[in-house]
């Protein structure tokens, strides 16, 4: 079997090039190990920078995200028992985010592939991929099969065989000492707008997810077992790390879902090899606090996909070719960003006095300085130099 | 033998204490363990914020400042080869820094006291002070004397007696691994700017002293010896460090003087205890590379100056009991900052890769972020809210 860009992995990278590369009239073969069911429901991000909201609208899976998404003009930083609002919009010039899962996005792109003919295989494992005589070896059914193409994309995450097929690769990496408790809330948010909260209890998030449905994060040990989180606690704690000094009420509700996930950084160079493109997560992870992940993965696969196109249409590689500077480029000024969110908010158990006067003094810097303001806006809704 | 402020210590702080002082009819007498010739000829900072301008000429000792400063709009970042020029005051509404050495500005104080009737005292060694029956102890010329008032400056520096005499402080420290050679050169600069280089070699930083003389720093290791730094070495290693791919020139000349400094970062808390007012590096220590501690310096003395003046009119204590927090703000600002510039400009010997590109991606973001250069801008002119 033949086609002409395989994909490894149906998550949103994988799923949104084979669709911009069906838009050109390129063909390709999503595989993706896990069944449908699970694809559609797996809680990620949803946060979206103005970019990836164009890039979906642009290539016409942008009407549910234009209906439901709620768009996002700031975010409140919370310390000391006060809220500090960053305005983001103001701040860059009218930009804005959009709040949208990253699992509803994949629900959309599913439903869009096979109207446009695509070919997306699930629980069809990659066992391997051949970056020079371009092929992957998969599992589908309980046979081996071979997916001979011109090109490859490891779309397939941090776990994914296309990653280690980049022989002599550079790996960067960070671990953090800390991890984010996640979970979904059946209650409708008790604010209108994100509230990164910085307590020396640790770091809280109040995210959102729809006008029904709070999401919603706290800073634990890496160590700890989701079973030492009963409801009650996680409330308690979320309440102690909110608690303003006006009295500021968290409504409550049934935790749906409770999840803990470590905290990472990691970069691998160069993010090509002879015919494998890596995209997402099988190059890069952020720390999720600057909510850059999936706005990095789609990043990569509009990039990808244009390159393929002027390679498909001119024979040209030269977009093929500087693919990885390309991408990188803008990987590491989010992964700064990330590290820099992630620092500035989080309770570390390592640092010392010194360090702690510090990161004090820098949030309420941010939260007092329109330039500073202004650094954390342009990142977070994604106009900030691509260096 | 009795006055109102017993100041120790004749640097920058002290003297403009007294002198500001004498301005609202307070007496003073500053008390300092080395002889004049050696005060006055002390090498130290030399860039003076817009608001350390305005306190020396509001106070009538800025004439030779104004004739000799030399005024700054900005600064160059130097690295991967190439300059990016901060513009300072375009950053900041127009606000400039003025190079002005702190020995002139010491030798100016100096010669302005006796004209206003001031009571400096050179080889007059404290040897301890009591915050709660206020006085000093000192010893001038072998005898040991005992100096009444009714409050105490402490402005003897990092080594000096005063800070240990505020009981049950709390104290802040970073050492960093690596310190600065500094050398004085008889050569005029070869930039009107200042350049803060980063390069894989180290950091340097070109600075200025006259339109003949020039002053520059380089990185060296804490442990390193002057001695293993003959003139030759030290220009072979800043021409390594200034390279530019466009050829910068730099011209050498007579190396005057020489000495590596130790970097640190310090704040001890309160800055006052009873009758004991801490100023300066008696309180806090900054590493060089934000050109803030002779600025902080000036800073603490003109709040305790005009607290000391409302306390004597009025008989209020509001501003005194204010003073260490009101101080304190401005302190870890600076701190913040002068550790963030440091961080960002010099190569840590102990950074793993991730921290090396994250370094890399964060000197190009402030270099092609208005708002992040304007973060820089605004904390260099001393223009940064006061937190």
């Amino acid at each position: 079997m033949r086609t002409q860009v395989a994909i490894a992995g149906a998550g949103p990278a994988g799923l949104l090039l084979s669709h911009l590369l069906s838009l050109r009239g390129i063909d390709s073969v999503v595989l993706e190990s896990r069944d449908r069911a699970y694809v559609e429901k797996r809680q990620r991000a949803g946060m979206l920078e103005q970019g990836t909201v164009d890039v979906l609208r642009g290539s016409g899976v942008g009407e549910r995200l234009d209906r439901e998404g709620l768009t996002h003009h700031g975010l409140e930083l919370r310390f000391g028992g006060a809220g500090h609002r960053i305005p983001l919009s103001e701040l860059t010039g009218g930009r804005t985010v959009t709040v949208y899962a990253q699992t509803e996005i994949v629900k959309d792109l599913i439903a869009a592939r096979p109207a446009a003919g695509g070919d997306v295989r699930f629980e069809a494992e990659v066992l391997s991929v051949d970056p020079s005589a371009p092929s992957v070896t998969y599992r589908q059914d309980g046979r081996v099969q071979t997916l001979e193409c011109d090109v490859i994309a490891g779309c397939d995450g941090f776990h994914g065989v296309c990653r280690a097929a980049v022989p002599g690769a550079t790996v960067f990496e960070r671990e953090y000492p800390f991890a984010w408790l996640g979970i979904l809330a059946d209650v409708p948010p008790s604010t209108d707008e994100l509230i990164y909260a910085y307590s020396e209890r640790g770091f809280a998030l109040y995210s959102l997810r729809s006008p029904k449905i709070s999401r919603l994060y706290l800073q634990v040990d890496p160590s700890d077992d989701v079973a030492a989180w009963p409801d009650e606690r996680i409330w308690a704690e979320l309440r102690a790390r909110f608690a303003t000094r006006d009295g500021w009420e968290l409504r409550d509700g049934p935790v749906l879902e409770k999840a803990i996930t470590p905290m990472r950084s990691f970069v691998t160079e160069p993010m090509r090899h002879d015919r494998l493109f890596l995209a997402g997560d099988a190059a890069h992870i952020v720390p999720p606090t600057g909510a850059k992940g999936l706005n990095l993965a789609i990043s990569d696969v509009t990039v990808l996909a244009a390159a393929l196109g002027a390679w498909y249409d001119s024979g040209s590689t030269e977009l093929l070719d500087a693919y990885s500077a390309t991408c990188l480029r803008r990987v590491w000024r989010a992964e700064h960003f990330s590290y820099w969110m992630t620092t500035l908010l989080h309770k570390d158990p390592r640092q010392d006095a010194f360090g702690h006067r510090l990161q004090l003094s820098h949030l309420e810097y941010v939260a007092a300085s329109k330039a500073a303001a202004a650094t954390l806006a342009e990142n977070y809704v994604g106009a900030a130099p691509k260096l």
